[in-house]
């Protein structure tokens, strides 16, 4: 089949996505007799939708690989489902109307379990309609949640930079010890799936380094536990670092910041680090900070994973792949190996990832619930290994800011 | 004079305050004739008083080459200021009995403004009972708050760190900004003085880059006027980075923070970047996440400046010359011209330095208070240039976790 192909990014963006997105230009432009144009749409399906689409032509390869080491999206992303085609078949027509009057009949989306079902759902109307087309997602997620593949690109740098920074974190809180007890607690991301919060596990050498306590979303937050462990890692080594998830939960399943913070009605999922840090400070007395990572924990290309930087450019040289080929679905990740750490692609039915989380297996939590095993830092470890930095200059990371042209629309405009 | 080398860290600790100390180290092993051992205090002057001290002797050339690239404090810093001798004379007849009995004849204490007070002191009490002693401040501080000098080390690194972390954010808001506008705030240290969030300002290409606003501690907060701006950033660019400094003030000199977060009761400082995300959700409904970057920010030695580590170890080497040289004072930095950036180590007397504080100057300032000159970005820029990164095992950055033992007490213990 020839045709064009349409690359798309969707979800929260990550420090390796556009890494995707170099990987499935430089695979395209190798197929020419198969492939005629590069298209990527403006802010994911909605792109489509509104028919926002650019050229990749006109990327030279200095661009190219300024695009692999540049983090967020290049291309925008979004958060938007497809509605179910029967509740609303105008939006399928739209949407193959818009693939159709640009020749399009490779589509490639790159996102999180959502947007794996966004695929599903297009590769089957697709079908359906019998519109000549392949559909292949392509995994990103800092949050490592996506079900069948060993692991996602954009979790190892974010681990790598969480890592790292607890270890930082840990020598500085170490160093203000003085006979007040102290402590430190980094809120990271997580909603229900703790493989962030369980990879800063991966800092600590021993007991006395940080992070001493993890609190993840698997686990129901035990508060009087919870304070028993702060005062003897205090009572031990005079300072205790604490690293939480944002989801973490109480046991009636209420997530912890939002029902401290309810009444405030604020929209930011985040805050469990302030009421776990104003938990100890009340409950204990010691001296404690906070910090929150945020959006820093998934757009830390500075300091991103080797190996996460390879497998995110791998992923998208393989799904052009897979479309040549006439192969729907998710590309993933298999693991050959762990010592040494050797792995290759696959590709995953759409029914096996879409919607499905994938949490932290009990085997990774330890037996007390507040850290990790030595089988997670296996499986882990790997994946933050090596380091790629992106092009410095005046200081800064040189990284590329895309401003390609819109495409002139072939169709009337859409309110989408 | 001969005699032994006291060392000690004090206050915030740096992601390069070790850099010094190894400078120290390194530049005292070159005068084994002048200077007998070069010993160190656990936790500051707090040590000396308890006469917690160990040998650097021990420590062997690798070591000190990762000691120079360890964020944190090696030795242990402390927040802790000796009375003045008349209303506590004992104290100070404690401190002289260690030195005593440790034959110690120079003393290098590395800390910020209020360290520079204690350096002054302990040279005034040495001068006054004839004991045979010269003191040298070695500057540390990420808030580049110490007069007299035109940077301090410390701020350099953590400028390019929130600098780097600024820009990378802004390119996943930008990807992440569709219909509804979006709002991302990220809260800096600067209790008085705003430097670190004017380092910022070093992120922004243009106009459309982040950060879009700053809010310095030096300009009084003006709801109305940054919502307006916050609104018109939105309207042109569909998103809005703003960086605040945690010390911002109301124009009745309340520091925000506290005004709204007093209820809690809290200690930290730190809060200001929530408030500010929760007033631009609430006043104007956008989409807003804060980060927080607390002791990331000062311990982020995986990111330091080059130009940063070098001057760090510099002034390090330069405090035990000054000391040989038997000329007590603070040792400075003296920029010699911005483009190439030159530079050298001067001395400033004590008066000059301790207790002062340093704040942007109105010429670094923009006119509208919400961001930078280009005479502070002229000034800046040379301070994060260059990347000087630590060993990496296994995918993270291998420091230095030094356990010196304590020398044995030549003297009973001391309340302190």
């Amino acid at each position: 089949m020839t045709g064009n192909l349409l690359y798309a990014q969707s979800g929260g963006v990550t420090a390796v996505i556009n890494a995707s997105a170099a990987g499935v230009i430089a695979e395209a432009r190798l197929q020419p007799e198969r492939i005629g144009r590069v298209l990527a749409a403006r802010n994911g399906i909605l792109g489509v939708l509104r028919e926002t689409l650019v050229d990749t032509a006109s990327l030279l390869d200095p661009d190219l690989r300024r695009l692999r080491a540049t983090p967020g999206g290049a291309f925008g992303s979004c958060r938007f489902d497809l509605d179910p085609e029967e509740s609303n078949p105008a939006q399928y027509a739209r949407l193959f109307a818009v693939l159709a009057a640009h020749d399009v009949r490779y589509f490639l989306y790159n996102g999180g379990n959502g947007s794996m079902e966004t695929c599903r759902q297009v590769q089957a109307a697709a079908d359906a309609r019998g519109y000549a087309l392949i559909v292949v997602g392509v995994p990103k997620t800092v949050d490592n949640d996506i079900v069948g593949t060993d692991c996602c690109p954009g979790y190892g740098s974010a681990a790598k930079y969480l890592a790292t920074s607890v270890r930082e974190v840990g020598l500085d809180l170490a160093a203000m010890t003085t006979n007040a007890g102290r402590a430190f607690v980094l809120e990271v991301m997580g909603r229900n799936a703790g493989w962030l919060a369980a990879a800063c596990g991966l800092a600590a050498e021993d007991d006395s380094a940080a992070p001493h306590l993890i609190l993840l979303p698997e686990v129901p937050f035990d508060e009087a536990r919870f304070l028993e462990r702060v005062r003897d890692t205090v009572a031990r080594w005079g300072h205790c670092s604490v690293v939480v998830a944002e989801g973490l939960r109480r046991d009636d399943g209420q997530i912890l910041s939002m029902q401290d913070r309810s009444q405030k009605g604020y929209v930011q999922l985040g805050g469990a680090g302030e009421v776990v840090a104003e938990l100890i400070h009340r409950s204990l007395g010691y001296k404690v900070h906070y910090a929150v990572a945020d959006y820093l924990q998934r757009s830390a290309r500075h300091l991103a994973s080797k190996t996460d930087t390879a497998q995110a450019f791998a992923v998208g040289k393989a799904a052009v792949r897979r479309a040549l080929a006439g192969q729907p679905g998710v590309v993933g990740m298999k693991r050959l190996s762990d010592v040494p750490y050797r792995w290759r692609t696959n590709l995953l039915p759409f029914e096996a990832v879409a919607n499905l989380e994938r949490k932290l297996p009990p085997e990774f939590i330890a037996a007390d619930g507040f850290g990790v095993t030595e089988a997670f830092r296996r499986w882990c470890r790997p994946l933050i290994s090596g380091e790629d930095l992106p092009a410095f200059r005046d200081g800064l990371p040189d990284y590329l800011r895309l401003q390609l042209p819109l495409l002139p629309p072939a169709l009337p405009a859409y309110g989408a």
